[in-house]
């Protein structure tokens, strides 16, 4: 209820500040009897990490996972998978000259007002550091999803005005890891690189789209009112930090069809394929109809601002009212986006687990 | 978890197909001692109602609800609030011609699919009707935020590609329900309609967009990991039909500015309001810092594609994957932003209302 | 929250008090295709009604409900059933008298002071009224429970000092429906009908003992932790007006036992049946082993405390704390137990239906 | 869903198993401010650990629990509280004889058949070692209790046939840490020791009760249908191993009782202690009234059967159905009940801290 559990049947419960012993969760609910590849989880939070490229902050974190429980001889048992990573790279310090101030667009002030008491050192619940905790439960949820031939990629397609022009249709989505950016289309990577070599350079930040499309979903997921898939999708990424938009299918564009435009027509598709033959010329619903997926391809985009920490100076005021300065220093991010890949990924997996276990109770 | 609740701590849980006896709902975890005005319910039912204006669907709906439970002399006693709304205009008849067909982009094939059953009449679950009750459930939840002088505003800001180009800061909100469009700004206003009366010739449709202003919060609103505020009014608004976005604050705008140019500044208000001194500059979060409102203003903008009923012939399948032609007859709205008005802000009513009591045990 | 669900995917919702419209509720999460017996549910609704005997309080109540969705063309949609029961009965003067005095062992006080509004007709909320709701959701999750040929029977084993003496296993349950009393044995039930006939000549009441056997479970039914089934099934019937107690397997009596007595040993039945060939010579456990089936009998005991309403005058205090004198009159049962027995039986297949669907969620 | 969470808005998460490499929790909603005394939760791990005392067993564990996150300068946050407890002394070796076996009366045979999976080392995640996650979550909410003057206390009011005959009334519960068996009479207390050595020397095990007593509770907690405070405590009592039955207030022994002997009457109490002055002449109730504290002392009993793990030879069988011997040997507790008090204590501390927070949103 204090809102750090995501998903109800397939469930991820999440702990942790960058500055206490350890972050970790429970992830409830998987089914037993998954194979845990703990290289691919590994790998995943490798794709957070911080310090991973130049573009990035150059903080080093080790984030490395210990599963505690619910794992045995590499199979799930059922039972709550317990994990932490250890914070090995804190430097409270770091945070003194923050202690009493409200930094501009952070949540140090909604966290003073609403406990009353906060935890001013990288900023407490509210550090990205959280989000590790989000790959370890997407990666164990991508693990039961791979099972059933579905696979969720995220990839860059804006950074502030340079824009991957393509639809996902037209990408290479393997090339995605290829650049720093993760953007898979190398001529607008390198521009996208090149800009946040300059953002970063002036001390400020830029923000940007990552977009991400399901493959290989049945028709089915997805609760038909008020848990429509794509209000979870939304949700879930709306619960990144630094997301202010989502949109999935045609989005915001939709606004510029006429409904004869925009429906898709649904045809005979000759083959029997997973006893559907059923499909549809066009895909402007973005593989969801009526709150279910309808077997076609799942598609969104999730809007990051610029992150609020920059490396200028700037005014402020402390607790009680008085004017202050926040100095531009630490170790941070010109932009998000990179590292923010692995996180949508993560929270669309956790999001379609959850469905595909929700839909194995919807007949007798 | 069949997805036919929303909230957590005020929640709405939801029945009814077009098509049967009545539609319905509980408002549960409503706190007692509120005062029910139920001409206010009733005015908020009737700003939904099919056939409200020539621009709107003809069909008749008497929208008429009775509470059966929950209220005792006129207030709230802490007890679930029963309610029903009888269907007294159904016409089954008039779906007998899509029994069997799959009518584009709507829920027919994925209802299908996902439960093996399907109540074709008026898309059984999927119609819009069931919007009624979010207005019901959403109405109280007015009542109980009004009590707190917090008051959600909606209107509508774009059809097609008529767009209201003035902020809400600049726009007179009292004038919303003065153009059957539900746009505070007479011009525009007055070419949304047009644009729509000329839609409605062609039997076709068109979306836009709902923007929303939530004025009043305190700071502290919203839990600050997976549930927060801008996740919950998110997931809200995607759960309404015919709804592909939806951003805050600068939304997907934010993508255009840098860190240094985004950041609210805090400065001391000087004044003493609700013991808050402190407040920002600019307000390009929306009310919204790391999750939690922090008592500016809430904005946030809903886009609707045009919905799927037109009235024109169009190809499709059936069950079997023959082919046969949806006949584009029957009564329809050729845009619903203006009856989707109340909706929008009925969901940001319930997600407001559920976050004032959950904030109420933040703090011992 | 509020605490008018039950159950977590197999789900009733109940509003109603017995001096609203009506009563009613949501059943969601049922799983589509399953066929409704209104027959049936009408008749597990008669087993509840008062006035069914002369040991019953002769109050008349139709309890005809009225399903308002999620059925169509007799079958389960997979979408809520609401469904309300209307209160052509109500006698609000009867309860003129009490409005302002705390009935003794009732809940007039402890609403008051919960909610500081009070319906004090019938005892608002309170009311046992409210039982029947549970019996519709019951009649549901019988019918899902019967096609999976799991079946719940439970009887009355002690009225006051009149105890059955013999087991479960020793008994005939087709016979409970033969006596007023719901005691399948012929010779106790007579004993146990004259008890109650001479406590209601002096105006009292007596409370007893209901029993219940479910037989057919597989093995697996129950979460491991927190939810053991006998766990949710203890809160079921806790959840029950007047329950006091419950106990399960050798229950409180297994304190006489040593754990070389009471530990049930494991042998191969040679037969093979459902794939099981395993099962255990005694069943002290009670059919469930660390919180799951284990595919022996379910069995149970709960006990019920004498209903507070009485025929005699008593003396109390009203709001103010001034002294009053609680009028004996109304129509009440002096015993409860024979119209308890279809509301154990509801609570225990909403607990059976909702733990069949939790566990199809288990394994990969 | 999987049933490790426990509590609503206050909630206890746990995971692990006794031979990971440790077991802990997250507990999320315990409101921010509350001071967190180590000391405190240090003592009640220990009145929990194995090795205390000659009659439980003489297994050794550390159970040194280590605090994660949500505490910042020894106060919490809001945030969630992360927690592990490694597990130091595992002799997975210990186990190998059962590996293939099924321990009788143990949730080897369910596991299995539920999961297809089953960790056989120390019963997995049925092992009682998961108890010491409830310690610590069940400290915290008495810290929180404390601080509004709420207690919680229980001790053995039975060990097999030797039983307790004073009423909790009578009995100085200051004494109750004073008897290794926690029995607050020392005569009592000197017979239960004995009983168990006995009982010990054969290799047998027993059971017992434990009685809890609440004090200090405002009237107003608990909801009033689903979720009434004893149905909440009766489910939280039942979730611990080897508990086979609860009763409040009069309990099973309410059935000896007429109406007009049970009822509890009102009576003004004179005084004005917490604004209430109205109380309850007798207290058959159990300081619960329609599922609602009336702030009259509660009290409840808890039966515990004799764990199934003995120390003498057992037939069983295998996965197969292959008989086999389970010999009779490790280092377990003869009989559990000093151990289980502070587990008692702990589940209704976590049940009274839920009820006080969701009381605090049941008026306006």
């Amino acid at each position: 209820m204090a809102g750090n559990t995501f998903g109800s049947l397939f469930q991820l419960t999440t702990f942790g500040e960058s500055h206490g012993a350890a972050i970790g969760g429970i992830i409830d609910g998987c089914p037993a009897g998954l194979e845990i590849d703990s290289d691919f989880v590994r790998s995943e939070l490798q794709r957070r990490k911080p310090g991973q490229s130049h573009i990035t902050t150059q903080r080093k974190e080790e984030d490395e996972v210990k599963f505690m429980s619910g794992i045995f001889e590499g199979k799930t048992t059922g039972h709550p998978i317990g994990f932490i990573i250890e914070n090995t790279n804190q430097k409270s310090n770091d945070y003194e000259h923050i202690k009493g101030a409200y930094r501009p667009s952070h949540a140090d002030f909604t966290y003073q007002e609403k406990y009353g008491i906060r935890d001013h050192r990288g900023g407490g619940r509210s550090s990205a550091r959280e989000t590790a905790c989000r790959i370890v439960g997407g990666a164990v949820a991508k693990l039961y999803l791979k099972h059933l031939n579905i696979s969720v990629q995220a990839y860059v397609s804006q950074v502030g005005h340079i824009k991957l022009e393509k639809k996902y249709q037209d990408l290479d989505l393997s090339k995605t890891e290829e650049s720093i950016i993760r953007c898979p289309d190398a001529a607008t990577a390198y521009k996208m690189v090149s800009y946040i070599e300059d953002i970063r350079k002036e001390g400020n930040t830029i923000g940007g789209i990552v977009s991400c499309v399901i493959k290989g979903t049945p028709a089915g997921l997805g609760e038909p009112v008020f848990d429509k898939l794509h209000a979870d999708l939304g949700k879930a990424m709306l619960s990144i930090n630094a997301v202010k938009g989502f949109e999935y299918g045609e989005g915001f564009n939709s606004i510029h069809f006429k409904g004869s435009e925009l429906n898709d027509v649904f045809v005979s598709s000759g083959e029997v394929e997973n006893n559907r033959k059923i499909t549809t010329t066009t895909n402007h619903s973005g593989g969801i109809q009526g709150g279910i997926s309808n077997g076609q391809d799942i598609y969104f985009n999730v809007a990051f601002k610029p992150v609020a920490t920059i490396m200028q100076d700037q005014q402020s005021v402390d607790k009680d009212g008085n004017e202050t300065t926040i100095k531009g220093k630490g170790r941070h991010d010109p932009c998000v986006l990179p590292r923010a890949v692995p996180i949508v990924e993560s929270m669309a997996a956790l999001v379609l687990a959850d469905a595909v276990l929700r839909n194995k109770v919807a007949k007798i």
